[in-house]
């Protein structure tokens, strides 16, 4: 879909998976532009650091959204993944690593697990709409990010629910960045008035929010705002 | 497939949701029968009574499950289910009106969610089978519980996990009592040694964990032994 002409009727529900970071953020300000009342929904899942849900809270109140809430689910209990366990995240991968199979900072089943909470919470509030920032060029390799993916979600979400077997809402999971580059991405969210300093990408982030500028996440922001010759207003610890 | 030939090779690990209830019990007794590892996965989400959680702990230990996990998730956050709420529980419906549309005891998204978790732990275990009960004859209407639902979210989760991506290990889904009455799951569970007294299926149990006897769970259940020729060994309120 061409992400800058998508309208709804002003009003519309959605609900928006909102972790913090670049994509998300930038998919609230498309959301919002289109006319959805924007239901964000973030996780306190396990993860390293609190930063991604402070980043979060501060973008629902920019934006104005309809309502934000923080889940608590606890997925460490299962491991699997640097990003909940206190395993070393990579840094310092050049592309050819990065594109070799998948990283250690996947998190198995994360977004299956988001987007089934999402689905609950649209069933309830009768929307038809689940937004997902997800992204399947300049990204870390995650199987739960690619357009197979999402679309087998989507069939699942219209058996799943009411709509499956009453037909009354017919759900749709809209990844509008999925095809765009990282350069793309950030050139529609400054056109939006995205102010990505209030956004974090980093996997290992100091104790002062500082991004590292060194693991996949960083790297791929950096490149995706060199590209698109716009300054990254995030902090980082030491020049990147 | 026959329940009762399904067999692994000993130790197999796998997860099964066990909500503490007839069904996953006998799924539990089946699956330990086939050979497999349980990996038993509960919820507290936000029901209205924790009796199920006692009885889910009481079932992994009587028949000596791997490991049994409870996942803290908070439902009522989003509403929309009598069973989340201090909505009434429908009681004393006629078979008509069980037929009649999903009742207000469904709770959304909820078998989404609990098996994306199941996804999760296997994933992180390398398990390749996950284990539910649902049931689509002798039911409450859910959509969640149909053999199309199972369907879809077995090709998703192939999708959504490094099977989807490295082909390493296929997940199955495992749904064995789908097309068994109650009766027949009665019959089974009986045969493999399942004590139902440990077990509990109603939506309204008093403080001292007696059945109503009278919504859909309780009608289900005791039709079933009735037609089984089993004694039910549930303690009710009153003589139902």
């Amino acid at each position: 879909m061409p992400p800058s002409t998508h309208r709804v009727s002003p009003g519309t529900p959605a609900v928006l998976l909102l972790s913090g970071g670049l994509d998300s953020a930038t998919v609230l300000a498309w959301a919002t532009q289109a006319g959805y009342a924007v239901h964000a929904l973030s996780f306190r899942y396990g993860q390293r650091h609190q930063l991604e849900l402070d980043r979060a809270r501060a973008l629902a109140a920019r934006w104005n959204v309809a309502r934000h809430v923080v889940c608590d689910i606890d997925l460490r209990q299962f491991g699997g993944s640097a990003l909940t366990s206190d395993a070393p995240v990579p840094k310092d991968r050049d592309e050819a690593a990065m594109a070799d199979g998948i990283p250690s900072t996947y998190v198995p089943a994360r977004n299956t697990i988001f987007l089934s909470f999402a689905m609950a919470w649209a069933e309830v509030l009768g929307a038809q709409d689940l937004l997902i920032g997800v992204n399947a060029l300049d990204y870390s390799g995650y199987p739960d990010c690619r357009p197979d993916f999402i679309a087998a979600f989507e069939k699942l979400a219209n058996l799943a629910t009411r709509a499956g077997v009453e037909g009354a809402t017919r759900l749709t999971v809209h990844a509008p960045l999925m095809q765009m580059t990282k350069r793309e991405i950030i050139a529609l969210g400054t056109s939006l008035g995205v102010d990505y300093g209030m956004t974090t990408s980093c996997y290992d982030p100091d104790a002062d929010g500082a991004a590292c500028g060194r693991c996949d996440a960083c790297q791929l922001r950096l490149r995706g705002f060199s590209q698109a010759g716009v300054a990254d207003p995030a902090r980082y610890q030491a020049a990147p």
